[in-house]
């Protein structure tokens, strides 16, 4: 009989490619990655709170991804768990299918590791789950599980949307990153909507090729999701990640919010430019005043008025099942007229086709993901202002951690590019990780 | 010097393929043809009133379409002739630039022969335009010049638009072929909107394999057109036209407004049944009476409030200069809500999905263009309620005649395919028109 000597465990922190180099060489670590995960995930849930349903299966599958454990946000649609969409209403509530994407994941070999904790229905009312860093503190919305679970090393990868800022929020507040791809890359067949003009599905990891790869690997087309576009494919290579990019030309986009933003945050934001032009990298500051004016009224009033469709009967039928927030939003929407929707429309097509002309010359956009650190107290997930813009044109967002606040908390950059161009926005996320050389290291909430 | 015999010139009701056929056998013909064209229609100009503008140059270009004159309806841009738009408010006005399809006609060769009248931008306040059969009676609208001047033989074929029944009402009206392609098949850029959710570009023609080739040559997809999805290529043989079908499964649709149909318009359609069934195909009832009940009032919903978008600010402006059926479209979507909006879109959305599945097993749907012959007067275009159902589903739909009326003007049939499977479709109605055997002749106004 012969005997292996075992390698050690990947550590809690380690990111997707890391996890599939060493599962090349330890197939008993690969077997048993998902079932420790579990073991860690029932120790840490009754603090952090990140999911509603945690896997009984964890068995490894085959395919690119064997042996990845993925979160999946809960108004993502599971077949054999339950999608509780953040609502009472839907407590218990099992799909007939897996959503489109979920799917995908299963057939890349990916261990669906349970449902994570979504505000109800992707709105602003919030789950229980606390950030890492802080459990007095939010871990941002509406993905706030996903995110959370990450931040936590309970899972390498997780998939959160975003409407207005559910993607990059909550991956600033727990120092990790997060990707929303550009509208219509992944079909959103299966995921609850919130506003089918705005909902994005988007992924959470703890470095730049890993949500890369998970982009590379899920992004499609179906003909169930009419608003859904193909990406330009692209590879991500299991050894090396993202082919690297040379010194980018960056575009700091500030807005005229930026003397609301904390102290903190705006010394982290400098002082990440500096870094950058200390590594190479050409910035220049941008104006965007036209835009910053427009995008956030137009983007209510759209998100308000297909929101209002989609939950009007809902609120109706269970007034005591459904909360202040999804309620308001409702009334706001049925408030307004076709024409004021049409004319947010059209503002949205308009700076759609405006903003490639007006970042020209620029390999991408260098902004916040928020204002600060995460907001104290679990009654609301944060601001979406720094976000909203880029949800509303359907460009590639991501954002990665840049510093500590003062309180201990995280702070990010955010980074966009132009439409469909996903794969130049992460070779320059990736130029800025190594940049910045930042590695928040692991809540304690994890040990 | 040698003589070359002349062929005598093709006859005014010549089509698309028997001219292409006709130009490369001789010539001379074919370099004097749209020239000769020009003269019929200044002679015929003064009872037809087809035309805003006649062409200035008729000089043959090459190309695939070379020779062929083909009509633009007036809310179509031109760069080197103006685009009225049906309106006093652009009387002389001459784009920068031409429309997407106008652009790519002059590339395949074609003559660009004059601006054909529309109604008011292309809704409902009709503009001079007689039918060519009987000039007390309306030619339909709103793509009126187009439909009368392929009628009368001034030009083989012609750009029209439709946004409730404006290409496939006025060609039944006219006793020739109408196309309405696949939503999205022909990008939009340059036309002037009606409604985007609802706006198609389409053609009129003598034969459906005219249509069939002006479509293959010119179907196509541009980033500036966001409601684009390109047709799947097919060809047209200059030669034996389309490719024929076998006998074809028909769905036979009535509606419950078939009561309100002409009698000679019934007589029509049931004649146009048995002759379909001598020869040997499938026909059975169909009922869709949910779609029925439910298209009608979502399109009206929908093309009200997009109008209202586009034309508030210019009854507004131009109070004296817009007509009063403008005016009270603006105000019926301006009292819409944004919820009454989205509904529709979503009905919209709901039909689209279930109508292929709903005629699955029939290669096509026949159904009624019109209520009965083009009505008596000028003063309107005809009711579209039998072709609003198509253009809302965006599926392809064509009409071509099928006999004479009691007031000795046309009456036509009209069939309907899966959306994208244009092909199919024009290969059944290939197969109509050999089965029906009806040629109306030209009308008196021609001669």
């Amino acid at each position: 009989m012969t005997q292996t000597t075992a390698l050690p465990p990947p550590k809690a922190g380690a990111g997707v490619l890391d996890l599939l180099r060493a599962f090349r060489a330890d197939e008993v670590a690969a077997d048993r990655y998902a079932a420790d995960r579990l073991a860690k995930a029932t120790a840490v849930e009754p603090r952090l709170k990140a999911f509603e349903y945690l896997p009984i299966d964890v068995t490894r599958r085959p395919g690119p991804l064997s042996g990845i454990p993925v979160g999946i946000k809960d108004i993502i649609a599971t077949a054999d768990m339950p999608t509780t969409n953040g609502s009472p209403i839907y407590q218990g509530h099992v799909p007939a299918a897996d959503a489109w994407v979920v799917e995908r994941l299963r057939n890349l070999g990916a261990t669906i590791f349970g449902k994570t904790v979504s505000t109800e229905f992707a709105w602003r009312h919030p789950g229980p789950t606390v950030n890492p860093w802080n459990p007095d503190h939010t871990p941002g919305g509406s993905s706030s599980g996903s995110a959370a679970a990450v931040a936590a090393g309970l899972v390498p990868l997780a998939l959160g949307t975003q409407t207005l800022g559910s993607v990059i929020r909550p991956a600033a507040f727990n120092g990790i990153v997060g990707l929303k791809p550009s509208f219509g890359a992944i079909p959103r067949i299966g995921v609850h909507p919130l506003s089918p003009s705005l909902d994005h599905v988007g992924f959470f990891a703890r470095r730049v090729d890993d949500v890369a790869l998970a982009l590379a690997l899920t992004a499609g087309a179906s003909d169930g999701d009419r608003h859904g576009r193909p990406l330009p494919a692209f590879a991500v290579d299991l050894e090396r990640g993202l082919e690297p990019l040379g010194k980018p030309r960056i575009g700091i986009v500030r807005f005229e919010k930026w003397s609301r933003a904390e102290p903190g945050q705006q010394r982290a934001f400098d002082a990440a430019i500096a870094r950058a032009r200390d590594a190479g990298a050409v910035l220049e500051e941008l104006e965007l005043a036209a835009f910053d004016r427009e995008n956030w009224p137009a983007i209510n009033t759209i998100l308000s008025s297909e929101g209002a469709l989609i939950f009007a009967d809902l609120v109706a039928r269970f007034p005591d099942r459904t909360s202040d927030q999804l309620k308001s939003q409702v009334e706001r929407g049925k408030a307004l007229a076709a024409l004021d929707y049409l004319k947010a429309k059209a503002i949205q097509e308009k700076w759609r086709t405006a903003f490639a002309t007006e970042i020209s010359g620029y390999d991408a956009l260098l902004t916040l993901p928020a204002f600060g650190e995460a907001p104290r107290g679990l009654h609301a997930t944060g601001d979406a202002e720094y976000c909203a813009p880029w949800t509303f044109l359907g460009v590639p967002a991501v954002t990665l951690p840049a510093g500590f606040g003062n309180n201990g908390l995280l702070l990010g950059i955010q980074l966009v590019a132009r439409y469909r161009e996903d794969k130049r926005l992460l070779q320059v996320a990736k130029w800025f990780e190594a940049a910045l050389g930042f590695d928040p290291g692991m809540p304690v909430i994890a040990s």
